[in-house]
């Protein structure tokens, strides 16, 4: 109990300072670590396997859908980047720019990709020829780089890893088919696998992607209130396929241009893991993509036939699940605390009474419960009991944003609870970026999206008062 | 017929122009495109789904040993790179540098890191502090930049994808022995799973990484007879520990430096694929690695229950095997031609009378043998023919590598061999760098490993003349 307390101990409580629990959870959990390189982390051991566990979840989901992976350069000449107007300016300011190969200096300087929508569209431009080399449906996992100023491990480094993928259509009506597509596969991956609930819907003209006709969100809600854009989807048009000259012979023999769409995920999401889920106690990881999802912990190992069992019950698990023992020579309170820091879904105890009883004790990390499970039953019960955390997980914070969303009709009452309540903030906006701006210097909030969903709240605009159509979730963000 | 020829027409003979045969058959068989970006290509979806199936299989085998992945920084800080003397001298000439953040000129220039030692050195210091730390086994999948001045797709590229495994121990016996069984990790993958012989055996110091007191390699033999070092394993003692204070209380308490390890393989090995396996008809893909083993082609498909039993027969080998079925409008002269140049390793045809008979016809991308087999045994018969394939090609390379081994015992034949006979040359060598620096010149020839398997070939050096008791495998090489 001494140990366990210590171990608690070690971070910060959420409500203290919310910051400081967060970055004492990515440090303790051991998900990543400093570097020596500004901005920049050391994904530990257990953070990539997380991030291996969602990118074989979201791969599987992607080439089920009939997309393909590539592997593009990581460099993108200037004069490439350049060639689309919005794009450039969106990105030119915070990219991280080689100029030298070795001693000599280049006579083009290269950005490190921030994202590549310019490399696939240069490729696309040799590879696309006819309507029967459409669509196009490629992915690519890697990492990018852009030039923040202010960065936290995985909310926003100067390097982060992802996916992003890349597709051409022949016609407007399915690129935006694709668009929304992909939009419901992250927000299915982060409610089904994750146990994150997420609010899907398009974001405003000012805080769309740079060069993007539309972009879709999916937003969710942390611990603390504040939104995090964890997935998006962009519609491009033709706009790329001219800038770029990517063209094609269609079906009436006639020269077009294709429809392009952009979608990516990265590791910020960890992010949203740590915060949505995460206690006092550390982290809690979502079952289906935890690198351990049951940890087994002898207790009293050094008698006789304790440690068998545990390895017994330990390969039985093997098959079912992804499963560890602990027989190192820490105390078992300093193994249970260390195991609800790193999150584990399922704590299994096992000692001389249990095994005399052909029992285990079972403990859930996400809300303690403890159950007394007979090991002829291991099979049966610990798939429930995963079920039953991931089932626990996404009520429990499903239930928190809807705590913690509100409805407002005028502006005074949208200052006040952005200024007293965290949490999201629904309201009737009139499409004007007057308007936008306005919330955000003085009330402080930004749009988050025009969700899918809409219902009208009111007639008028929550900031000018002329007619409004548009319901907006609006609230503070990572 | 004609179609066939056509393609086959496509692509320069080996013996014709074997460098231009390589880039006909990248090409061709889509395995990668040429960039924007000098020295970088893009790895087309085949290609991508080939270098999945390496990194899998031999990810997998890495963590069987108990490796963990991480995901360090992309970037070095020029002073990092410079903490070791060795390791500075010998990449800091072929590195990308950036110099400039968004508009702001960096106060230290970054490079893109070209090996990763420094950083995992720099992570290290910080995460070992006792034995009980100890070995710490890491790796990660990732791109890495060298600047080099001439480029052909995956042999040599500016950009290139590899995994590299970064090993700290407590001892230097343990870490030989890990530099050793990652070796062997290398050999029989590429044996087993690749059908490539390989010769294992250890650098002489001028070929030897930088910084590194051993370089241990695999070397095969490419269908021109010349080297290709497939995968290195390197022993480092504690020169890097020392160099990046990297230290660790030891069972006796007292403060040591851990030994260090690294070992990587590249995309390059896509290129040992296709000059190993490789004939004027394109690609032949080991079936291990082939992201399709088996293509299966309906022949006269408009014809009633053609396509209907050959999606059946699909459906089937899905379960043992990966397989697609062509049922595009192209005739199937094209098509048989089309997945020979991708090298598909087994063919299926599929006709009303073969459907009447019960069986169909399958041919091996290899040898080309047909087998007629009935379509009550295709569950047993499919993976023998891909063991066949394998074996086939494994032996074929086996015999052309042996056939092209020649021991010499003085300069004149060693000369006139190299002159005349391409291939590996087996030699004595006194262990003088002079006499090393004199084959390059005027024979030609590197060494390409003292393999582990020594013979005395002769009393003595066959430069120099000297007392020798090393042999040595000499060769041009990629």
């Amino acid at each position: 109990m001494a140990d366990n307390k210590k171990m608690v101990n070690a971070i910060t409580a959420m409500d203290v300072d919310f910051a400081q629990w967060y970055t004492d959870v990515v440090k303790k959990a051991e998900l990543a670590d400093y570097s020596c390189v500004r901005g920049c982390m050391v994904v530990r051991p257990y953070g990539t396997a997380l991030w291996e566990n969602i990118r074989n979840e979201l791969d599987a989901r992607f080439k089920e859908l009939g997309h393909e992976n590539v592997m593009m350069p990581m460099f993108i000449p200037e004069s490439l980047l350049q060639k689309e107007k919005d794009h450039v300016e969106g990105f030119a300011p915070e990219v991280a720019w080689v100029t030298h190969g070795g001693v000599d200096e280049l006579q083009e300087r290269m950005c490190v990709r921030p994202t590549s929508e310019t490399l696939f569209c240069d490729h696309y431009a040799n590879i696309i020829h006819s309507y029967r080399d459409l669509p196009k449906l490629y992915n690519q996992w890697c990492s990018v780089v852009r030039w923040e100023k202010t960065t936290r491990p995985f909310l926003r480094t100067m390097e982060f890893f992802w996916q992003e993928g890349h597709t051409m259509h022949e016609t407007a009506e399915e690129a935006l088919a694709e668009t929304e597509q992909m939009l419901n596969v992250y927000a299915d991956f982060c409610e089904q696998k994750l146990a994150i609930p997420v609010v899907k819907g398009r974001k405003t003209d000012k805080e769309k992607f740079a060069g993007a006709e539309a972009t879709y969100t999916i937003e969710a809600m942390m611990h603390d209130g504040k939104a995090l854009q964890s997935g998006t989807s962009h519609f491009f048009g033709d706009g790329f396929s001219r800038a770029f000259n990517v063209q094609f012979t269609g079906r009436d023999n006639t020269l077009q241009y294709p429809f392009e769409t952009s979608w990516g995920m990265s590791t910020r999401i960890i992010g949203a893991i740590i915060m949505t889920h995460g206690d006092d106690n550390g982290l809690v990881m979502p079952p289906a993509v935890a690198p351990t999802q049951v940890v087994v912990v002898p207790v009293a190992q050094h008698k006789e036939g304790v440690l068998d069992k545990a390895a017994e019950v330990t390969e039985r698990i093997k098959k079912i699940a992804r499963v560890k023992m602990d027989s190192s020579d820490n105390s078992p309170g300093w193994k249970f605390a260390e195991y609800e820091m790193k999150g584990v879904p399922l704590r299994l105890e096992l000692g001389p009474r249990d095994i005399e009883n052909n029992q285990c004790v079972i403990v859930r990390r996400d809300n303690r419960e403890k159950t007394i499970v007979s090991l002829d039953e291991l099979e049966t019960k610990i798939p429930e009991l995963l079920q039953a955390v991931h089932d626990g997980l996404y009520q429990k914070a499903l239930a928190r944003r809807e705590s913690m969303t509100y409805t407002v009709t005028t502006f005074d009452e949208l200052k006040e609870t952005a200024d007293n309540k965290p949490g999201l903030i629904r309201a009737m906006w009139c499409g004007d970026l007057a308007c936008e701006l306005k919330l955000k210097e003085e009330a402080g909030v930004t749009s988050r999206c025009m969700p899918f969903e809409q219902e009208q709240l009111a007639e008028t605009c929550v900031c000018c008062g002329k007619p409004a159509h548009k319901m907006v979730y609006w609230g503070k963000a990572y």
